[in-house]
C-alpha cells in the first residue's frame, strides 16, 4: 500500500512509519516539523539525540533498503498543496498524528489554546475537505484520544466509540445509536472531541472511510525498528508538558527526582505501550471499514492504572522518592475507568504489560541520556485556571497537601 | 447594560442591536462586514437596499436619539485586537451572531468548506479564550441551530439541550444527563455542533456564563425598529444560497416566479420570525445562567411546518404555482420534527405565528424591490456531493421528478 503518514517526525508518528515501511509499504511522510519548533520554544528537548528526519530517512535506507519519502508541508495553512499532494500521490492510506498532542502545553495560555484549536481543527478539516475534493478513496486512520470522555464514568466500561439509548416517545421507547458523549478536560482533548464530529460528518455526507483510534497514554520508548541504529531512536519527551506520566516516572526515577504525583495520585488513566500502539495501526490499517459505514472507533489501550499505583510501582522498583504536588489540572481528584478493547484483542493484539521488563528498558535509556536533562523543566507547570495557577505557585512543593494528610 | 453584538451588521444581528439599543442599553456593534463582501463575491445584493453600517448608524441616532457603536474586527483572524477589545470595554453581555450561516454556501466548494470551519471555529474559540483571559464577567448569548440535530428525530420531541440516559452498570442502571446528540447535515450546521463542545469546555473550565440558542429558520424582514426609516430597513436575501425557506416562497411568489420546491418537499423544519428572534434574545439576557452552571441551551423556534405545505400555502394565498425541482441537498427526503420550545413560552415569548398577516408585509416588500432581483440567482444550486451535483446539473428542472409522479 502507499501509506501517507501525518505528523511522520512525532513520537507515534515516527515508529509508525518505520513499522510499516519495515512490512513493505509505500511510506511518505507529511510533516510541518511543529513539535521541533516547539521544542525551541519551550527550551527543551527530546531526552534522546535526535537526528533530523532527512538524515532519520536517509539512515533507514541504509539499513533496510527501504525508502521513506519526506514531505514539508503544513496541513492547517496550506490547503492548496495538500491538495496537490494528494492529487498527486493518490494514497490508499492516510495515518493522521498532525495534531498538537499535548493537553499542558494547549492550556499553557491563551495563546497557546488558541495555536491548539486552529492548528488542529483546520489540519482534520483541511485533510478531510481535500479527500473529498480530489476523490480519492483512501482509508483514514486518525490518532484520537481515550481523553474525550474526560474519565469520569459512571462505572460502565466505555464502550468502543458508540452507544445505543432508548428514547421515549409517544408510540414507546425507540432505540437509537449514538457516539459515546464526550466531556473533554483540555483544550488539546476538546479538538479530538470536535474532530469526531468532523468524522461522522464526512463518513455520512461523502462516503470516506475513516477509522479513529482512541488511544490511551502511550509508554515506551524503543519500537523493533527504532532499535536497529542509534540514529533511528525515537524521541522521548521528559517536560512537564510534553512527557506522559508513566515515562515521566521513569526518567524521574532513572535521575534521582522525586516521582511527581499530582494531587492525590488518583486519577486512573488507560495505557499502552509503543510497540503496541504500532502495532494496533497495522491492524486497524487491515480493518477498513466500507464507504458508506460509520467511523470505525477502536479504543487503542492495553490496561488501566492509577497513577499513585504507578509511582508506587516505580519507586518500589527503583527505590525512587514519590513528591505529592498540587494539581495544575481540573479534573477529578479521584476517578475510575473501565474501557472496552475487545475489538483489537479479537484482530489479534497481544498486549504487551508493565510486567514485561519494558519499564527497566525505559529507566536504561533514560540513563544513558541523563546528562541531556535540565531538571528545571521536569516539573508540570501549566494550570487549568488561573486560580489554580495562583494555588500552585504559592504552594510549590504541595506543603499543604502534605500537612493535611 | 453594555452589550457588544457580534454580527452586528447582519440578517439577525442588525434588528437585535437596534432592539437593545431601543430598550436603553449600550450596543456595540462588532463586525467584520464579511457578510457584504460574500454578496460581492457572489454578485448577489439584498433585496432590500441597504446603507453602510456606519450610515445605519447614523439614522438610528437621528431617529432614536440613541447611539449604536460600531467596531471593525475580525473576531476569527485578530485575537489580539478582540482581547484588547474586551479588556478596554468589559462589556455585560455578549450576543454572538459571527459565523458564516449558510449552509449551501458552506457547501459550494473545498474553499467555502475551508473558510467555514475556519471562520467560525475560529470566531467562536478566540472569543472564549479571550473571555477567559481578559476575566470579564460577560453573559455569552449564542446563535445556534436546530440543524445541529440533523432533523431525523426518533418520533420524540427535541428537548431544550440536553438528555437524561440510563447507563447499564455492574451494579445497575444509572442516570447520566448529556448534549442531545447532534447529527449535523451541512458544513455550517456541522460547526455550530462543534460550537457547543467548545461551549460545554468553557463553562465547565473556566465558570464562563454561556446561553445557546438553537434557532429555527428565521423569516419575516422587519421589527418594530426597522421600520421606522427607510435607512434602517434590514437586509434580505432571496439567493439561492443565504435565502432561507419561507421567505424565498414568498419573494418568489411577488415576482412571478414558481416557488422552488426542492425533492418531494417533506423536509419538517422549524420556524421564527424574526420579531420574536429579537425578543427570545432580549429574554435570554434577562435570565443569565450563574457561573459554574452548564451551559444553558434554548430552542428559540415557534412552530414546525413542512416545506410543501408552505409552498401550498403560499401558492394558495398568492396564486403562484410551484416548481418541484430535484434536491441538492443530501438529507431524509421526508422527517417528521418536534420540538419542545417550553422555557421561551415560561418567560413570556407570545409567538408571531404564520396566520396573523406578516406573510403578507413580505410579498409586499419584495414587490417594492422586485427591479433589484436578478432572477437567475434565484435556483439553489450548491449540492452537497459530487454524485447530486451531476444530477442536479442533468436534470436542473426536475423532469425526472415530474414524469416519476
Amino acid at each position: 500500500m502507499k501509506i501517507a503518514v501525518l505528523g511522520g517526525d512525532g513520537f507515534c508518528g515516527w515508529p509508525t512509519a518505520l513499522h510499516l515501511s519495515d512490512q513493505g509499504h509505500e511510506i511518505h511522510i507529511i510533516d510541518n516539523l511543529s513539535r521541533r519548533w516547539i521544542d525551541t520554544e519551550l527550551g527543551v528537548q527530546s531526552l534522546t539525540p535526535m537526528d533530523s528526519i532527512q538524515e532519520r530517512c536517509r539512515i533507514w535506507k541504509q539499513e533496510s533498503g527501504r525508502t521513506l519519502n519526506f514531505h514539508l508541508l503544513d496541513l492547517a495553512n496550506e490547503y492548496q498543496r495538500l491538495r496537490a499532494w494528494l492529487e498527486a500521490h493518490r494514497p490508499d492510506a492516510i495515518i493522521h498524528f498532525a495534531e498538537q498532542r499535548a493537553a499542558p502545553y494547549s492550556m499553557k495560555s491563551d495563546r497557546h489554546k488558541v495555536y491548539t484549536v486552529n492548528n488542529n481543527v483546520n489540519a482534520t478539516h483541511n485533510l478531510l475537505t481535500a479527500m473529498v475534493e480530489t476523490g480519492i478513496d483512501a482509508h483514514l486512520v486518525h490518532l484520537g484520544t481515550m481523553g474525550v470522555y474526560g474519565y469520569s464514568s459512571v462505572g460502565a466500561p466505555i464502550p468502543e466509540g458508540y452507544l445505543d439509548i432508548e428514547i421515549d416517545t409517544p408510540t414507546g421507547k425507540k432505540e437509537q445509536e449514538i457516539l459515546y458523549p464526550t466531556r473533554p478536560g483540555s483544550v488539546y482533548h476538546m479538538t479530538k472531541s470536535l474532530d469526531q464530529i468532523l468524522f461522522q460528518f464526512y463518513a455520512q455526507n461523502d462516503g470516506l472511510r475513516i477509522t479513529d483510534l482512541h488511544q490511551g497514554i502511550v509508554w515506551g520508548t524503543h519500537t523493533e525498528q527504532t532499535r536497529r541504529h542509534e540514529q533511528l531512536i525515537n524521541r522521548f519527551d521528559y517536560d512537564g508538558d510534553y512527557g506522559t506520566v508513566l515515562n515521566r516516572f521513569l526518567i524521574q526515577a532513572a535521575i534521582g527526582y522525586p516521582l511527581t504525583v499530582h494531587g492525590t495520585g488518583g486519577q486512573t488513566r488507560a495505557f499502552i505501550h509503543l510497540q503496541d500502539s504500532v502495532r494496533c495501526i497495522e491492524l486497524a490499517l487491515k480493518d477498513a471499514p466500507q464507504s458508506g459505514d460509520r467511523v470505525k472507533i477502536f479504543n487503542q489501550m492495553t490496561e488501566t492504572h492509577r497513577v499513585r499505583d504507578l509511582a508506587e510501582l516505580v519507586a518500589k522498583m527503583t527505590g525512587a522518592e514519590i513528591a505529592w504536588l498540587p494539581n495544575p489540572r481540573k479534573e477529578a481528584a479521584e476517578n475510575d475507568l473501565v474501557v472496552e478493547n475487545r475489538q483489537f484483542l479479537a484482530l489479534g493484539l497481544n498486549p504487551t504489560t508493565l510486567q514485561e521488563g519494558l519499564l527497566d528498558e525505559v529507566v536504561e535509556v533514560a540513563r544513558k541520556y541523563a546528562h541531556r536533562i535540565d531538571r528545571k523543566r521536569v516539573p508540570a507547570v501549566s494550570a487549568w485556571t488561573r486560580d489554580i495557577a495562583k494555588r500552585v505557585e504559592t504552594d510549590p512543593e504541595g506543603k499543604r497537601l502534605k500537612s493535611a494528610s
